[in-house]
């Protein structure tokens, strides 16, 4: 059965933040060589350079609290999805307002992410 | 001569927020049938049910105010595009944050709006 975009992108973008404030480095799974990350308008491609920009972020503990998430099918089957939230990193008692972007391309009745870009946002 | 998909990025953001404070009606010519409009979670399909949805946003007057601006490659020769910036309606003096995420695709050496998403961000 199809899976739904909106659903899709739910699954995604929870299993994505869990992983990611547990061991980010099994983030890996979800990225493959043709993927590209822009954190902080900084861009790497590959899985490689993906996990390694993201193992070498300078913090140990960090949550994500998701605000708003918006999805839309995407080109060829792909699902992009928009969120919002805001980032707590270690000691730091003020969270920070992020924004993400994905592009979501399906892959054997799944989904991998082809396009990753984070931003904090200030007020 | 390809563009490169940074520049392509820079012009379509600037002519975009442009037209839209000036007359969002005509941003119809960057929309096709199977693009998608989300605006506050307020999601429509098509080109006219696009600009009808922009048209009867209540505001007048409007300017947008980009602060950063991200973008990639992205599937099939487009262009994922993560802009995050402020807004000022009518006679309100405080600016609004947002962020708004579009996917590209080239046509005829050109390129249309296939995916946008626009979200308010409170901190």
């Amino acid at each position: 059965m199809a899976a739904n975009f909106e659903d899709v992108a739910k699954q995604f973008v929870n299993f994505y933040y869990q992983q990611f404030d547990t061991d980010r480095k099994q983030l890996a799974a979800l990225y493959r060589d043709q993927s590209m990350l822009t954190f902080e308008s900084s861009a790497v491609l590959g899985t490689n350079a993906i996990v390694e920009k993201l193992s070498a972020l300078p913090f140990q503990q960090v949550k994500h609290q998701v605000a708003t998430l918006d999805a839309q099918p995407g080109v060829n089957g792909g699902v992009l999805v928009l969120v919002t939230g805001q980032l707590l990193v270690d000691e730091e008692q003020r969270p920070m307002n992020y924004t993400q972007t994905f592009q979501l391309m399906p892959e054997s009745g799944s989904f991998f992410v082809f396009n990753d870009i984070f931003k904090l946002v200030y007020g």
